[in-house]
């Protein structure tokens, strides 16, 4: 048995995830690799109620360290209940969204200290991380677009512009700081042509890691 | 106007620590000052839903960080909507266990390493900790007959004695590494005598800190 893969996918609304994960899916699956699928914040009962209290109207004032302490809290069941014994059983492991997506909203978009960030990160994880991320990289108004949000923006939308904006570049910089587990693929571009630098790079890594 | 103080009562269960916040309450009170009588976990809606994740049986089976990591999420929530507005604002802070609970508990009792939440101590609180702490020690086995438990044990019981023994012993070493703080008071006496400690510690206090 080689080592399993740690897999994750990551990039701002209307980049196409969705269609990503199912992609790299069935590749995993044609070359006969058991796969756990995934998600962030959640993937376990006590996540996704996390998840709940993270995304639901409740809360809304809460702190930012509040947040980021429930998001860890989240990310360390998730690693201790499914993540870790996955890889430890030989199980490849695929999430949608996983600590990036923290440096990316938190860090960069809300403009905590990335070193914040860091600490919590060490603290849960230890030396786990990623093998592969998967960023796809898209402007942000047509991610919005895509994602069906107005393409006219008022006053309040060109503040959540700003901050999507903030969020990429964030997304940016992680793949630059981490070049050697990242690969960014423009998804902008048609469907096909997407899927196909997809379906490449998911190949690529399986050759070498299973190879 | 005289800064604030912030003032925690810790002790395992049965040491008689409702009475003793009530006490503290009235003393407070009787010199015109005004308070912010609170517990943890808890003490915002946010925390007292995360109270509930902690302490009820739903998610029984969660791992250590991830309950330390929700410990701390109610916490900075705690500090950043109630604790430091209020002592921000001059009110004086009364509440029913903080941080050294964590450590007693999940530290000395469940034998997460200290550092460990040290981390998390300061992450959250940066240089914020209670200025006075009244821990009410009594022997394990009087705490466990007060609060209604059975007096003869059996196997399960022993070893829940073994932990709240290890907790015990923890609130103690805590007293002895932070003496200039904490006042520790032996609470297997009479109500009475217990009662006239507790007055004459926060005289102290309040003489010292306001006078």
């Amino acid at each position: 048995m080689t080592n399993p893969g740690f897999i994750t996918v990551e990039g701002v609304e209307g980049a196409g995830k969705t269609t990503c994960l199912g992609l790299i899916e069935q590749q995993i699956h044609a070359r006969k690799l058991e796969l756990l699928v995934t998600r962030e914040p959640g993937g376990t009962p006590l996540g996704e109620d996390l998840r709940g209290l993270l995304l639901g109207h409740q809360h809304t004032g809460m702190a930012d360290e509040t947040e980021l302490l429930l998001m860890f809290a989240a990310r360390a069941e998730h690693l201790k209940a499914r993540i870790e014994p996955a890889l430890a059983k030989g199980i490849w492991v695929l999430c949608d969204r996983f600590t990036d997506a923290t440096y990316a909203y938190q860090g960069y978009g809300r403009e905590i200290p990335l070193e914040r960030i860091s600490v919590l990160e060490d603290w849960v994880q230890g030396h786990r991380r990623p093998d592969l991320t998967l960023l796809l990289d898209l402007p942000v108004e047509t991610g919005l677009e895509r994602a069906g949000k107005r393409s006219s923006p008022d006053r309040f939308e060109r503040q959540a512009l700003a901050f999507f904006e903030r969020v990429r570049q964030g997304y940016l910089s992680l793949a630059a700081t981490h070049a050697q587990r990242y690969r960014v693929i423009d998804a902008s571009r048609p469907l096909g042509d997407v899927a196909g630098e997809v379906r490449q790079a998911i190949n690529d890594y399986l050759d070498r890691h299973t190879g």
